[in-house]
């Protein structure tokens, strides 16, 4: 009786739990599509403009005129446009553009290859059959060199391609250059489609998505700063909601090889919107690569966060104050940094910004000189003063990034804007500074052991402030 | 006079000045190109299969018996060559089944929409147009989905390129089955070339790529921490020469990208040499993952190194031996690691060397704990005492890295290898241990300061020294 009443459960709970894993695999498909549309609903455009290319173009086959022109050979827009409509202008240009030049040398070397082997008469397949393969064996140990990969991959694909083709087809069909000529004329019109409804349509730009991904890290990076203060030295027992605001940084740590695939499509646009053509697009790299040496940075302090061992409380409270303000301004500055990118303008509330962190950072030194360690068990001194040093290199850090985004408003001549700070809130920050500077005046610690280490001293705060100098 | 001279110096000037500057391209060139060979020799055996190959299909079109069978069709074997052949086999693989299932699938469909709108009379062409653009949209969109990116990408590419082309050339040719056949038959031949000569010439796998990725970067973090210790703590004025063994841990940082390709192409491989069909390959990238953690603290360690404050040289010369003993420890296990991949061997000297670099620490933090630093400038104590609770937490991230080797270890059977160390030198290793430890007991510091300090104290060196528990 029990063993039947198993087997009757299990008959229909098979069917049940396969519907089951059914419904919630077609519930989780669902979400995965909507979060990716959510996320850029430009992918749904994207899709679309896909589609329409691939409509628009077959009209050749199916428009009787057209279709006596082209014949067959018309199928080759419909894969032209397959392969080369990419979802930025630049990538779906550089394909285009690829696909189109390696076509054209290709099919020219393959007809001249062609002809050559035409005059030796017998040994024609052989002789072809070697350039075939000499080409091949070529361009595909070209593909290795680093610079040929970012920028003509696809290129020498194409040309491998339409040289084996053109050439090997060429000794069966009698009219090659016609075969060429058609071939040629249907990319070129396959290109165009793509390259036009790309840049018509709702166009995404590969050097926008730069542009914007720089000062979208710069961001997730000032998010973290300006909230790790409260959060690092917050008491024991508040509340630790809310924290997304501290994961986005790590996004930024492996953002290189997407920074330099936009950047590589990006030097096929024309001029767009705010950027013109040949926009310093290396510079972009040149920052990404900085903003990444401060996210290692962040890394570290994120390791300090979560760290079970958090130190000497007492300590804490003693730099909270000068940490929390040094972390802030530091984001405060990079955000200004990002806002200066995305507006492409450069304002001097920045630097004043930046200069503010270097203050902290100098004041920080300066409490950290004047012995509030004394008597506390070193071991509960070191997390909190190794967040006041990472600080202090973060600041170094972002000082670094400003003058890189210094050059790039230089060389893409960003606007001036005059400083949005009111005159009273100028005051205000001012006040505050030497309010602080006076609470904490240098207290000279008693050096009676460290000879070797006080003959360094005239060296300590050189590097980290610039500003001694 | 002297005006003619100038323009006499010019004219031969020029030219010498192109042929110089053409010399120096192409020595730049040659020199670019010896460097990817010796790097790399598989490279130019890489571009000779695919020169191999692709002679071979054109065979096809060569040998009369066989180019009648398949005309025209023939050249989709060679096109089938160009675009699926890739330097591992798991890649070539990957496309080629692709490719080919691509190719089935979305020919069947294509054949079933064509009957439909065949059906439909006059509206042929715009229900046709209008499977081709839901198609093309709905497969675009699919793309988007980050696992079908990594795996079936090509896939879908090819799906809208065949539906599209059978679907669109099918209204002309009538004998739509029999193209469909023949195309289907020709990438086989194309598709099984590329496989066949992937697999028997020189074959490079993706899996084995990776298995060596991981163990190689862990080497690189290896050799930065064994050599760390002495150019950290070397005498100022000693060379600071051949330092290039400390700069291999920045290809670690980014290698996120390489190792997850690498990972989607073996998933399609076979079994090959010591790796078993399914051979766990996410494990590696869970490893790749940590070890790219460990990653970021030897940057920090990096950082502190090239740093301008290099802080006490006393505390330095006190904390150098342990710091030293720890770093170099930590270098042998993480090498021991990378051998016992390499290897595919579980060695008990690992464990050995986990232990020593652990002990290390709990030194290191005892030696922390013991006051060394007092009356000290703390900006002097800051940049060896932060070398030191970098290294604590290094260890505690290798000693990770070790519990997912182990179990990648037990899920790919890995061979146990009896312990190497000879027993005279596992007493010395012994020995010198305790006799560091005798040398610096625990000095308990004045705790007069610091009441919530010392509340803290139990925590102390228990979350990074797991041993304790």
């Amino acid at each position: 009786m029990e063993v039947e009443s198993l087997n009757n459960e299990k008959a229909p709970g098979f069917f049940a739990r396969g519907w089951r894993c059914l419904k919630a695999k077609v519930v989780d498909i669902t979400m995965n599509a909507k979060k990716l549309v959510k996320d850029d609903p430009r992918r749904v455009i994207h899709s679309l403009k896909v589609g329409l290319a691939l409509t628009l173009v077959s009209i050749i086959y199916y428009y009787q005129p057209l279709y006596k022109s082209f014949e067959v050979s018309g199928i080759w827009a419909v894969m032209t446009v397959v392969v080369v409509f990419e979802f930025s202008v630049g990538a779906t240009l550089g394909k285009g553009i690829n696909r189109g030049v390696a076509t054209l040398l290709a099919g020219a070397l393959a007809i001249g290859a062609h002809h050559l082997a035409d005059l030796t008469g017998q040994g024609e397949p052989i002789l072809l059959g070697f350039f075939v393969f000499l080409q091949a064996a070529i361009s595909t140990f070209m593909r290795f060199f680093p610079k040929i990969k970012a920028r003509y991959d696809y290129g020498l694909l194409i040309f491998i391609l339409t040289f084996s083709f053109v050439s090997v087809s060429g000794f069966r069909v009698d009219e090659i250059i016609e075969l060429a000529h058609k071939r040629v004329l249907t990319i070129l019109i396959g290109g165009a489609m793509c390259v036009i409804i790309s840049i018509v349509v709702f166009p995404v730009w590969a050097g926008e998505e730069l542009h914007n991904l720089i000062a979208l890290n710069m961001e997730k990076l000032g998010n973290f700063l300006e909230g790790f203060g409260d959060e690092y030295f917050q008491v024991p027992g508040e509340s630790k909601e809310k924290k997304t605001f501290l994961e986005g940084y790590k996004a930024v740590l492996n953002s290189k090889t997407s920074e330099e695939s936009l950047a590589n499509f990006a030097v096929w646009e024309p001029a767009h919107g705010r950027f013109k053509f040949r926009h310093p697009w290396k510079q972009y790299l040149k920052i990404g690569s900085l903003i990444r040496e401060c996210a290692y940075r962040i890394e570290s302090l994120n390791g300090c966060l979560i760290a079970d061992m958090q130190g000497s409380s007492e300590i804490k409270s003693k730099i909270r104050e000068a940490c929390t303000s040094v972390s802030k301004d530091c984001g405060k500055a990079l955000k200004e940094l990002a806002l200066a990118i995305r507006t492409m303008s450069q304002r001097s509330s920045t630097d004043s910004h930046i200069k503010n962190a270097k203050f902290g950072a100098k004041r920080l030194t300066t409490l950290l000189k004047s012995g509030i360690w004394e008597h506390i068990d070193l071991l509960q001194v070191i997390p909190p003063v190794t967040v006041a040093s990472i600080l202090i290199d973060v600041v170094n850090c972002i000082e670094k990034i400003a003058e890189l985004e210094n050059e790039l408003a230089s060389i893409a001549n960003f606007k001036q804007v005059k400083p949005t700070v009111s005159p009273e809130k100028k005051q205000e920050v001012g006040s505050s500074q030497s309010k602080i500077h006076c609470s904490h005046v240098i207290i000279t610690v008693n050096d009676d052991e460290s000879s070797s280490a006080s003959s360094a001293n005239p060296n300590l705060s050189g590097p980290r402030n610039k500003e001694d100098k």
